[in-house]
Protein backbone atom coordinates (compact mmCIF):
# COMPACT_ATOMS: atom_id res chain seq x y z
CA UNK A 1 0.00 0.00 0.00
CA UNK A 2 1.28 3.55 -0.90
CA UNK A 3 2.24 5.42 2.40
CA UNK A 4 0.36 8.48 0.82
CA UNK A 5 -3.35 9.16 -0.05
CA UNK A 6 -4.37 8.57 -3.67
CA UNK A 7 -7.17 10.27 -5.61
CA UNK A 8 -8.34 11.23 -9.22
CA UNK A 9 -6.66 14.60 -8.54
CA UNK A 10 -3.15 12.74 -7.53
CA UNK A 11 -0.69 13.14 -10.55
CA UNK A 12 1.03 10.84 -12.89
CA UNK A 13 4.54 10.61 -12.15
CA UNK A 14 7.17 10.45 -15.23
CA UNK A 15 10.35 10.14 -15.41
CA UNK A 16 13.76 9.78 -18.00
CA UNK A 17 17.18 10.04 -17.90
CA UNK A 18 16.71 13.72 -20.35
CA UNK A 19 14.56 15.06 -22.42
CA UNK A 20 13.88 11.83 -24.37
CA UNK A 21 10.95 10.85 -22.34
CA UNK A 22 8.76 14.23 -23.49
CA UNK A 23 7.82 12.03 -26.43
CA UNK A 24 5.70 10.20 -23.60
CA UNK A 25 4.64 13.45 -22.50
CA UNK A 26 2.99 14.23 -25.32
CA UNK A 27 1.44 11.07 -25.72
CA UNK A 28 -0.21 10.41 -22.00
CA UNK A 29 -1.73 14.44 -22.73
CA UNK A 30 -2.94 13.50 -26.23
CA UNK A 31 -4.38 10.20 -24.30
CA UNK A 32 -5.58 11.53 -21.19
CA UNK A 33 -5.88 15.34 -21.18
CA UNK A 34 -7.29 16.13 -17.97
CA UNK A 35 -4.20 14.05 -16.08
CA UNK A 36 -1.66 16.61 -14.02
CA UNK A 37 1.23 15.38 -15.13
CA UNK A 38 5.14 15.47 -13.45
CA UNK A 39 8.00 14.83 -15.70
CA UNK A 40 11.76 14.72 -14.61
CA UNK A 41 14.13 14.75 -16.80
CA UNK A 42 18.11 13.85 -15.42
CA UNK A 43 19.44 16.39 -17.95
CA UNK A 44 22.63 16.87 -15.80
CA UNK A 45 23.81 12.83 -16.13
CA UNK A 46 22.10 12.00 -19.67
CA UNK A 47 22.78 10.04 -21.43
CA UNK A 48 22.04 6.86 -19.27
CA UNK A 49 22.06 4.34 -22.21
CA UNK A 50 25.75 4.39 -21.96
CA UNK A 51 26.34 4.00 -18.60
CA UNK A 52 26.79 0.49 -16.37
CA UNK A 53 24.11 -1.45 -14.82
CA UNK A 54 25.14 -0.31 -11.25
CA UNK A 55 25.02 3.25 -11.90
CA UNK A 56 21.57 3.35 -13.66
CA UNK A 57 20.05 1.53 -10.56
CA UNK A 58 21.20 4.02 -8.18
CA UNK A 59 19.97 7.14 -10.86
CA UNK A 60 16.83 4.83 -11.03
CA UNK A 61 15.97 5.32 -7.41
CA UNK A 62 17.14 8.75 -6.71
CA UNK A 63 15.16 9.81 -10.01
CA UNK A 64 11.75 7.80 -8.26
CA UNK A 65 12.33 9.12 -4.69
CA UNK A 66 12.19 12.37 -6.40
CA UNK A 67 8.78 11.84 -7.85
CA UNK A 68 7.25 9.97 -4.69
CA UNK A 69 7.54 14.13 -2.82
CA UNK A 70 5.01 14.84 -5.15
CA UNK A 71 2.48 11.78 -4.14
CA UNK A 72 1.69 10.06 -7.59
CA UNK A 73 -1.00 7.67 -8.03
CA UNK A 74 0.99 5.98 -10.92
CA UNK A 75 4.85 6.26 -12.34
CA UNK A 76 5.94 5.51 -15.74
CA UNK A 77 9.34 5.07 -16.63
CA UNK A 78 9.43 6.81 -19.75
CA UNK A 79 13.29 5.77 -19.90
CA UNK A 80 14.10 2.49 -21.72
CA UNK A 81 17.25 1.52 -19.80
CA UNK A 82 15.44 1.97 -16.30
CA UNK A 83 13.16 0.14 -17.80
CA UNK A 84 15.24 -2.66 -18.86
CA UNK A 85 18.03 -2.48 -16.09
CA UNK A 86 16.00 -0.90 -13.19
CA UNK A 87 12.04 -1.58 -12.72
CA UNK A 88 12.56 -3.27 -9.61
CA UNK A 89 14.44 -0.49 -8.18
CA UNK A 90 11.75 1.70 -9.45
CA UNK A 91 8.85 -0.66 -7.57
CA UNK A 92 10.81 -0.90 -4.73
CA UNK A 93 11.00 2.71 -4.35
CA UNK A 94 7.85 3.68 -5.24
CA UNK A 95 6.00 1.44 -2.03
CA UNK A 96 2.74 0.77 -3.26
CA UNK A 97 2.11 3.27 -6.02
CA UNK A 98 1.86 1.38 -9.55
CA UNK A 99 4.67 1.64 -12.24
CA UNK A 100 4.71 1.49 -15.75
CA UNK A 101 7.38 1.31 -17.97
CA UNK A 102 8.15 1.67 -21.89
CA UNK A 103 9.69 -1.36 -22.43
CA UNK A 104 6.62 -4.07 -21.18
CA UNK A 105 4.38 -1.64 -23.01
CA UNK A 106 6.22 -1.84 -25.88
CA UNK A 107 6.90 -5.44 -26.15
CA UNK A 108 2.87 -6.55 -25.06
CA UNK A 109 2.13 -4.18 -28.47
CA UNK A 110 4.51 -5.61 -30.37
CA UNK A 111 3.66 -9.25 -29.36
CA UNK A 112 -0.22 -7.83 -30.12
CA UNK A 113 -0.12 -6.51 -33.28
CA UNK A 114 2.88 -9.33 -35.03
CA UNK A 115 1.28 -11.48 -37.85
CA UNK A 116 4.64 -13.00 -38.58
CA UNK A 117 5.65 -13.52 -35.24
CA UNK A 118 9.34 -12.24 -36.24
CA UNK A 119 10.16 -8.68 -34.16
CA UNK A 120 12.93 -6.19 -34.69
CA UNK A 121 13.77 -3.85 -31.97
CA UNK A 122 15.92 -0.70 -32.05
CA UNK A 123 17.33 1.08 -29.16
CA UNK A 124 20.25 2.26 -27.33
CA UNK A 125 23.41 -0.08 -26.33
CA UNK A 126 22.48 -0.64 -22.73
CA UNK A 127 18.91 -1.22 -23.53
CA UNK A 128 19.52 -3.55 -26.32
CA UNK A 129 22.73 -5.14 -24.43
CA UNK A 130 20.40 -6.38 -21.46
CA UNK A 131 18.31 -8.15 -23.88
CA UNK A 132 14.97 -7.33 -22.10
CA UNK A 133 12.84 -6.27 -25.19
CA UNK A 134 13.54 -9.89 -26.16
CA UNK A 135 12.55 -10.88 -22.99
CA UNK A 136 9.82 -9.00 -22.10
CA UNK A 137 8.52 -9.89 -25.93
CA UNK A 138 9.03 -13.57 -25.10
CA UNK A 139 7.46 -13.26 -21.96
CA UNK A 140 4.16 -12.48 -23.69
CA UNK A 141 4.50 -15.64 -26.54
CA UNK A 142 7.47 -17.75 -26.30
CA UNK A 143 7.14 -18.59 -30.16
CA UNK A 144 7.94 -15.13 -31.15
CA UNK A 145 11.24 -14.36 -32.43
CA UNK A 146 13.12 -11.14 -31.71
CA UNK A 147 15.94 -9.83 -33.56
CA UNK A 148 17.88 -6.57 -31.31
CA UNK A 149 20.08 -4.16 -33.10
CA UNK A 150 21.67 -1.25 -30.89
CA UNK A 151 21.50 2.34 -33.02
CA UNK A 152 23.78 4.46 -30.87
CA UNK A 153 23.78 7.50 -33.10
CA UNK A 154 20.28 8.12 -33.49
CA UNK A 155 20.19 9.59 -30.58
CA UNK A 156 22.93 12.19 -31.04
CA UNK A 157 21.69 12.74 -34.48
CA UNK A 158 17.79 13.70 -33.13
CA UNK A 159 19.14 15.91 -30.95
CA UNK A 160 21.30 17.75 -33.40
CA UNK A 161 18.17 17.85 -35.58
CA UNK A 162 19.63 15.84 -37.79
CA UNK A 163 15.56 14.69 -38.60
CA UNK A 164 15.73 14.25 -42.11
CA UNK A 165 20.13 14.82 -43.11
CA UNK A 166 21.40 12.45 -45.64
CA UNK A 167 23.84 11.26 -43.28
CA UNK A 168 20.88 9.94 -40.53
CA UNK A 169 19.67 8.25 -43.74
CA UNK A 170 23.11 6.33 -44.19
CA UNK A 171 23.43 5.52 -40.48
CA UNK A 172 19.44 4.03 -40.66
CA UNK A 173 20.61 2.24 -43.60
CA UNK A 174 23.28 0.84 -42.03
CA UNK A 175 21.32 -0.30 -38.63
CA UNK A 176 18.64 -1.03 -40.55
CA UNK A 177 20.42 -3.32 -42.44
CA UNK A 178 21.07 -5.86 -39.41
CA UNK A 179 17.21 -6.86 -40.37
CA UNK A 180 17.51 -8.10 -44.37
CA UNK A 181 16.70 -11.92 -44.77
CA UNK A 182 15.18 -11.68 -41.53
CA UNK A 183 11.62 -10.93 -42.24
CA UNK A 184 10.32 -9.19 -39.66
CA UNK A 185 6.85 -7.66 -39.93
CA UNK A 186 6.98 -5.56 -36.76
CA UNK A 187 10.21 -3.13 -35.81
CA UNK A 188 9.40 -1.63 -31.71
CA UNK A 189 11.46 2.12 -31.02
CA UNK A 190 13.06 0.99 -28.28
CA UNK A 191 13.96 4.55 -27.08
CA UNK A 192 12.07 7.58 -26.62
CA UNK A 193 14.29 10.07 -28.74
CA UNK A 194 13.28 7.35 -31.93
CA UNK A 195 9.82 8.61 -32.76
CA UNK A 196 11.74 11.84 -33.70
CA UNK A 197 13.49 9.67 -36.89
CA UNK A 198 10.13 7.84 -37.40
CA UNK A 199 10.09 9.21 -40.78
CA UNK A 200 13.38 8.09 -41.87
CA UNK A 201 13.03 4.88 -39.94
CA UNK A 202 9.71 4.00 -41.71
CA UNK A 203 10.79 5.02 -45.26
CA UNK A 204 13.86 2.49 -44.63
CA UNK A 205 11.56 -0.64 -43.61
CA UNK A 206 9.49 -0.26 -46.02
CA UNK A 207 5.23 -0.21 -45.70
CA UNK A 208 5.03 -4.12 -44.92
CA UNK A 209 6.66 -3.11 -41.00
CA UNK A 210 4.51 -2.49 -38.49
CA UNK A 211 6.16 0.47 -36.54
CA UNK A 212 5.38 0.06 -32.94
CA UNK A 213 6.27 3.58 -30.51
CA UNK A 214 6.30 2.42 -27.15
CA UNK A 215 5.16 6.07 -25.77
CA UNK A 216 2.20 5.75 -27.47
CA UNK A 217 1.38 1.85 -25.62
CA UNK A 218 2.86 2.94 -22.22
CA UNK A 219 0.06 5.55 -22.74
CA UNK A 220 -2.60 3.79 -23.53
CA UNK A 221 -1.57 1.14 -20.88
CA UNK A 222 -1.54 4.01 -18.56
CA UNK A 223 -5.73 4.94 -19.39
CA UNK A 224 -6.54 1.15 -18.62
CA UNK A 225 -4.70 1.00 -15.32
CA UNK A 226 -6.30 4.53 -13.95
CA UNK A 227 -9.58 2.96 -15.10
CA UNK A 228 -9.47 -0.06 -13.98
CA UNK A 229 -8.57 1.42 -10.41
CA UNK A 230 -11.24 3.83 -10.66
CA UNK A 231 -8.56 7.00 -10.44
CA UNK A 232 -8.67 8.34 -13.61
CA UNK A 233 -9.05 12.08 -14.02
CA UNK A 234 -12.47 13.44 -14.82
CA UNK A 235 -11.48 17.30 -14.62
CA UNK A 236 -13.29 18.98 -18.27
CA UNK A 237 -10.03 21.53 -18.11
CA UNK A 238 -6.73 20.25 -19.63
CA UNK A 239 -3.52 20.10 -17.49
CA UNK A 240 -0.18 21.82 -18.17
CA UNK A 241 2.74 19.53 -17.36
CA UNK A 242 4.61 20.52 -14.49
CA UNK A 243 8.20 19.84 -15.72
CA UNK A 244 11.57 19.59 -13.59
CA UNK A 245 15.11 18.70 -14.50
CA UNK A 246 18.44 18.33 -12.85
CA UNK A 247 20.24 20.65 -15.60
CA UNK A 248 19.23 23.51 -18.17
CA UNK A 249 21.38 23.47 -20.56
CA UNK A 250 21.52 25.82 -23.81
CA UNK A 251 20.22 23.52 -25.99
CA UNK A 252 17.00 22.63 -23.60
CA UNK A 253 14.68 25.33 -25.00
CA UNK A 254 15.84 24.36 -28.93
CA UNK A 255 15.14 20.04 -28.02
CA UNK A 256 11.93 20.97 -26.14
CA UNK A 257 10.30 22.58 -29.75
CA UNK A 258 11.78 19.37 -31.76
CA UNK A 259 9.93 16.84 -29.06
CA UNK A 260 6.56 18.87 -28.28
CA UNK A 261 6.11 21.26 -31.09
CA UNK A 262 5.43 24.29 -28.70
CA UNK A 263 7.33 26.52 -26.82
CA UNK A 264 8.96 25.71 -23.17
CA UNK A 265 6.60 26.57 -20.59
CA UNK A 266 8.52 27.06 -17.20
CA UNK A 267 10.40 24.27 -15.47
CA UNK A 268 12.10 23.82 -12.15
CA UNK A 269 15.40 23.27 -11.15
CA UNK A 270 15.93 20.68 -9.07
CA UNK A 271 18.99 18.61 -7.73
CA UNK A 272 19.76 14.87 -7.55
CA UNK B 1 52.39 26.75 -2.16
CA UNK B 2 51.21 23.28 -2.65
CA UNK B 3 49.82 21.73 0.71
CA UNK B 4 51.99 17.93 -0.53
CA UNK B 5 55.86 17.89 -1.34
CA UNK B 6 56.32 18.02 -4.82
CA UNK B 7 59.64 15.88 -6.48
CA UNK B 8 60.00 14.50 -9.58
CA UNK B 9 58.93 11.49 -8.87
CA UNK B 10 55.62 13.19 -8.16
CA UNK B 11 53.00 12.02 -10.57
CA UNK B 12 51.22 14.18 -13.44
CA UNK B 13 47.37 14.42 -12.83
CA UNK B 14 45.29 14.13 -15.72
CA UNK B 15 41.35 14.68 -16.22
CA UNK B 16 38.74 14.55 -18.71
CA UNK B 17 35.27 14.06 -18.64
CA UNK B 18 35.00 10.53 -19.70
CA UNK B 19 38.04 8.76 -22.27
CA UNK B 20 38.78 11.18 -24.74
CA UNK B 21 41.74 12.65 -22.31
CA UNK B 22 43.57 9.49 -23.13
CA UNK B 23 44.99 11.34 -26.13
CA UNK B 24 46.28 13.38 -23.86
CA UNK B 25 47.79 10.39 -22.35
CA UNK B 26 49.15 9.24 -25.31
CA UNK B 27 50.73 12.36 -26.55
CA UNK B 28 52.20 13.30 -22.80
CA UNK B 29 53.38 9.29 -22.49
CA UNK B 30 54.74 9.94 -26.13
CA UNK B 31 56.44 13.39 -25.02
CA UNK B 32 57.67 11.95 -21.21
CA UNK B 33 57.99 8.40 -21.25
CA UNK B 34 59.50 8.76 -17.48
CA UNK B 35 56.85 10.72 -15.99
CA UNK B 36 54.09 8.88 -13.62
CA UNK B 37 50.92 9.80 -15.05
CA UNK B 38 47.59 9.49 -12.81
CA UNK B 39 44.12 10.14 -14.96
CA UNK B 40 40.69 10.39 -14.34
CA UNK B 41 37.95 9.74 -16.50
CA UNK B 42 34.82 11.13 -15.11
CA UNK B 43 32.80 7.98 -17.34
CA UNK B 44 29.77 8.21 -14.66
CA UNK B 45 28.90 11.62 -15.75
CA UNK B 46 30.26 12.38 -19.53
CA UNK B 47 29.50 13.98 -21.70
CA UNK B 48 30.19 17.73 -20.20
CA UNK B 49 29.82 19.24 -23.05
CA UNK B 50 26.26 19.31 -23.18
CA UNK B 51 26.02 20.45 -19.28
CA UNK B 52 25.36 23.90 -17.83
CA UNK B 53 28.16 26.01 -16.78
CA UNK B 54 27.23 25.53 -12.97
CA UNK B 55 27.37 21.53 -13.35
CA UNK B 56 30.58 21.79 -15.33
CA UNK B 57 32.15 23.66 -12.64
CA UNK B 58 30.66 21.35 -10.01
CA UNK B 59 32.32 18.52 -11.64
CA UNK B 60 35.59 20.41 -12.08
CA UNK B 61 35.99 21.27 -8.76
CA UNK B 62 35.22 17.34 -7.83
CA UNK B 63 37.57 16.05 -10.58
CA UNK B 64 40.21 17.82 -9.05
CA UNK B 65 40.34 16.80 -5.37
CA UNK B 66 40.32 13.01 -6.84
CA UNK B 67 43.04 13.82 -8.30
CA UNK B 68 44.81 15.85 -5.66
CA UNK B 69 44.71 12.76 -2.88
CA UNK B 70 47.85 11.64 -5.44
CA UNK B 71 49.72 14.86 -4.34
CA UNK B 72 50.62 15.59 -8.09
CA UNK B 73 53.54 18.15 -9.18
CA UNK B 74 51.18 19.14 -12.16
CA UNK B 75 47.29 18.85 -13.21
CA UNK B 76 46.65 18.70 -17.11
CA UNK B 77 43.02 19.61 -17.93
CA UNK B 78 42.44 17.58 -20.85
CA UNK B 79 38.84 18.20 -21.09
CA UNK B 80 37.88 21.39 -23.21
CA UNK B 81 34.98 21.88 -21.83
CA UNK B 82 36.12 22.53 -18.25
CA UNK B 83 39.36 24.38 -19.68
CA UNK B 84 37.16 26.76 -21.60
CA UNK B 85 34.28 27.13 -18.22
CA UNK B 86 35.86 26.07 -14.71
CA UNK B 87 40.28 26.25 -15.36
CA UNK B 88 39.89 28.75 -12.45
CA UNK B 89 37.94 26.61 -10.71
CA UNK B 90 40.71 23.75 -10.95
CA UNK B 91 43.26 26.41 -10.10
CA UNK B 92 41.82 27.10 -6.86
CA UNK B 93 41.16 23.39 -5.60
CA UNK B 94 44.66 22.30 -7.01
CA UNK B 95 46.47 25.11 -4.70
CA UNK B 96 49.97 25.98 -5.32
CA UNK B 97 50.05 23.18 -8.17
CA UNK B 98 50.68 24.41 -11.04
CA UNK B 99 47.52 23.42 -13.94
CA UNK B 100 47.64 23.28 -17.39
CA UNK B 101 44.75 23.28 -20.03
CA UNK B 102 44.65 21.61 -23.39
CA UNK B 103 42.58 24.55 -24.50
CA UNK B 104 45.03 27.54 -23.78
CA UNK B 105 47.87 25.48 -25.14
CA UNK B 106 46.06 24.82 -28.31
CA UNK B 107 45.38 28.56 -28.84
CA UNK B 108 48.62 29.23 -28.61
CA UNK B 109 50.17 26.96 -30.73
CA UNK B 110 47.65 28.10 -33.43
CA UNK B 111 48.44 31.58 -32.87
CA UNK B 112 52.44 30.72 -33.33
CA UNK B 113 51.66 28.33 -36.27
CA UNK B 114 49.20 30.98 -38.45
CA UNK B 115 50.43 33.20 -41.48
CA UNK B 116 47.29 33.92 -42.91
CA UNK B 117 45.80 35.13 -39.45
CA UNK B 118 42.57 33.37 -39.81
CA UNK B 119 41.85 30.26 -37.47
CA UNK B 120 39.40 27.87 -37.30
CA UNK B 121 38.20 26.09 -34.17
CA UNK B 122 35.93 23.03 -33.80
CA UNK B 123 34.58 21.67 -30.39
CA UNK B 124 31.44 20.38 -28.31
CA UNK B 125 28.68 22.51 -28.24
CA UNK B 126 29.74 24.11 -24.85
CA UNK B 127 32.96 25.06 -25.86
CA UNK B 128 32.17 26.80 -28.65
CA UNK B 129 29.39 28.36 -26.92
CA UNK B 130 31.87 29.58 -24.31
CA UNK B 131 33.96 31.69 -26.57
CA UNK B 132 36.93 30.48 -24.81
CA UNK B 133 38.99 29.58 -28.06
CA UNK B 134 38.62 32.76 -29.80
CA UNK B 135 39.23 34.61 -26.37
CA UNK B 136 42.37 32.87 -25.46
CA UNK B 137 43.41 33.30 -29.08
CA UNK B 138 42.87 36.70 -29.02
CA UNK B 139 44.93 37.28 -26.11
CA UNK B 140 47.96 35.76 -27.94
CA UNK B 141 47.83 37.85 -30.64
CA UNK B 142 44.63 40.25 -30.96
CA UNK B 143 45.17 40.43 -34.42
CA UNK B 144 43.90 37.23 -35.53
CA UNK B 145 40.50 36.52 -36.58
CA UNK B 146 38.87 33.36 -35.12
CA UNK B 147 35.59 31.58 -37.20
CA UNK B 148 34.37 28.70 -34.42
CA UNK B 149 32.09 26.09 -35.32
CA UNK B 150 30.76 23.22 -33.15
CA UNK B 151 30.51 20.12 -34.13
CA UNK B 152 28.40 17.98 -31.38
CA UNK B 153 27.99 14.66 -33.27
CA UNK B 154 32.12 14.26 -33.76
CA UNK B 155 32.15 12.55 -30.44
CA UNK B 156 29.54 10.04 -30.82
CA UNK B 157 30.32 9.21 -34.42
CA UNK B 158 34.21 8.30 -33.02
CA UNK B 159 32.76 6.41 -30.48
CA UNK B 160 30.78 4.25 -32.44
CA UNK B 161 34.01 3.26 -34.66
CA UNK B 162 32.58 5.40 -37.64
CA UNK B 163 35.98 6.56 -38.59
CA UNK B 164 36.34 6.83 -42.11
CA UNK B 165 32.70 6.09 -42.81
CA UNK B 166 30.38 7.70 -45.25
CA UNK B 167 28.13 9.44 -43.03
CA UNK B 168 31.23 10.19 -41.08
CA UNK B 169 32.03 12.34 -44.11
CA UNK B 170 28.48 13.78 -44.96
CA UNK B 171 28.42 15.29 -41.73
CA UNK B 172 32.22 16.66 -41.64
CA UNK B 173 31.97 18.34 -44.87
CA UNK B 174 28.60 19.59 -43.55
CA UNK B 175 30.11 21.04 -40.47
CA UNK B 176 33.54 22.10 -42.39
CA UNK B 177 31.56 23.59 -44.85
CA UNK B 178 31.04 26.64 -42.24
CA UNK B 179 34.68 28.12 -43.14
CA UNK B 180 34.10 27.93 -46.91
CA UNK B 181 35.17 31.10 -48.15
CA UNK B 182 36.48 32.43 -44.55
CA UNK B 183 40.32 31.51 -46.17
CA UNK B 184 41.64 29.96 -42.78
CA UNK B 185 44.95 28.35 -42.80
CA UNK B 186 44.82 26.95 -39.43
CA UNK B 187 42.20 24.60 -37.95
CA UNK B 188 42.17 23.43 -34.25
CA UNK B 189 40.88 20.26 -32.98
CA UNK B 190 38.96 21.72 -29.32
CA UNK B 191 37.98 18.28 -28.54
CA UNK B 192 40.26 15.53 -27.16
CA UNK B 193 38.06 12.80 -29.08
CA UNK B 194 38.49 14.66 -32.76
CA UNK B 195 42.10 13.27 -33.34
CA UNK B 196 40.11 10.08 -33.54
CA UNK B 197 38.96 11.14 -36.60
CA UNK B 198 41.30 13.46 -37.55
CA UNK B 199 42.29 12.05 -41.18
CA UNK B 200 38.77 12.54 -42.32
CA UNK B 201 38.69 15.99 -41.00
CA UNK B 202 42.08 16.71 -42.62
CA UNK B 203 40.99 15.32 -46.25
CA UNK B 204 38.07 17.71 -45.99
CA UNK B 205 40.48 20.60 -44.83
CA UNK B 206 42.80 20.20 -47.80
CA UNK B 207 46.77 20.45 -47.67
CA UNK B 208 46.68 24.68 -47.03
CA UNK B 209 45.10 24.27 -43.95
CA UNK B 210 47.80 23.43 -40.70
CA UNK B 211 45.75 21.09 -38.01
CA UNK B 212 46.39 21.95 -34.43
CA UNK B 213 45.75 18.89 -32.32
CA UNK B 214 45.48 20.34 -28.61
CA UNK B 215 46.96 17.55 -27.23
CA UNK B 216 50.00 17.14 -28.47
CA UNK B 217 50.38 21.26 -27.79
CA UNK B 218 49.75 20.46 -24.34
CA UNK B 219 52.09 17.40 -23.97
CA UNK B 220 54.67 19.98 -25.33
CA UNK B 221 54.04 22.41 -22.71
CA UNK B 222 54.11 20.07 -20.01
CA UNK B 223 57.36 19.34 -20.56
CA UNK B 224 58.52 22.82 -20.57
CA UNK B 225 57.01 24.13 -17.36
CA UNK B 226 58.55 20.65 -16.08
CA UNK B 227 61.90 21.22 -17.24
CA UNK B 228 61.74 24.89 -16.37
CA UNK B 229 60.82 24.17 -12.49
CA UNK B 230 63.53 21.42 -12.05
CA UNK B 231 61.09 18.36 -11.64
CA UNK B 232 61.29 16.44 -14.91
CA UNK B 233 61.44 12.87 -14.17
CA UNK B 234 64.82 11.73 -15.12
CA UNK B 235 64.11 7.80 -14.34
CA UNK B 236 65.13 5.20 -17.17
CA UNK B 237 62.53 3.34 -17.39
CA UNK B 238 58.87 3.82 -18.63
CA UNK B 239 56.01 3.88 -16.31
CA UNK B 240 52.51 2.91 -17.18
CA UNK B 241 49.55 5.20 -16.29
CA UNK B 242 47.08 4.88 -13.25
CA UNK B 243 44.14 4.49 -14.56
CA UNK B 244 41.09 5.59 -12.49
CA UNK B 245 37.02 6.07 -13.93
CA UNK B 246 33.97 6.55 -12.28
CA UNK B 247 32.09 4.08 -14.15
CA UNK B 248 33.29 0.56 -16.08
CA UNK B 249 30.51 0.44 -18.99
CA UNK B 250 31.06 -2.48 -21.45
CA UNK B 251 32.14 -0.30 -24.10
CA UNK B 252 34.85 1.07 -22.67
CA UNK B 253 37.60 -1.69 -23.05
CA UNK B 254 36.66 -0.98 -27.27
CA UNK B 255 36.98 2.62 -26.60
CA UNK B 256 40.21 2.28 -24.78
CA UNK B 257 41.48 0.32 -28.08
CA UNK B 258 40.57 2.92 -30.43
CA UNK B 259 42.00 6.16 -28.54
CA UNK B 260 45.55 4.01 -26.82
CA UNK B 261 46.39 1.39 -29.98
CA UNK B 262 46.59 -0.98 -26.80
CA UNK B 263 44.75 -3.28 -24.34
CA UNK B 264 42.91 -1.86 -21.45
CA UNK B 265 44.96 -1.99 -18.84
CA UNK B 266 44.12 -2.32 -14.85
CA UNK B 267 41.81 0.38 -14.44
CA UNK B 268 40.61 1.37 -10.50
CA UNK B 269 36.84 2.59 -10.24
CA UNK B 270 36.13 5.57 -8.01
CA UNK B 271 32.98 7.15 -7.01
CA UNK B 272 32.38 10.87 -7.42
Amino acid sequence: MPQHKISPDSPIGIFDSGIGGLTVVKAVQAALPAERLIYFGDTARVPYGTKSQVTIRKYAREDTELLMKHQPKLIIVACNTVSALALDVVEQTAGGVPVIGVLRAGAELAAERTRSGRIGVIGTQATIGSNAYSCAIREENDALEVFPKACPLFVPLAEEGFIDHPATRLVAEEYLSAFAGKQIDTLVLGCTHYPILRKIIESIAGPEITIIDSAEAVASKAGELLAARNILNQRAEKALPHLMVSDLPQKFRELYRLFMGTELPDVELVGV
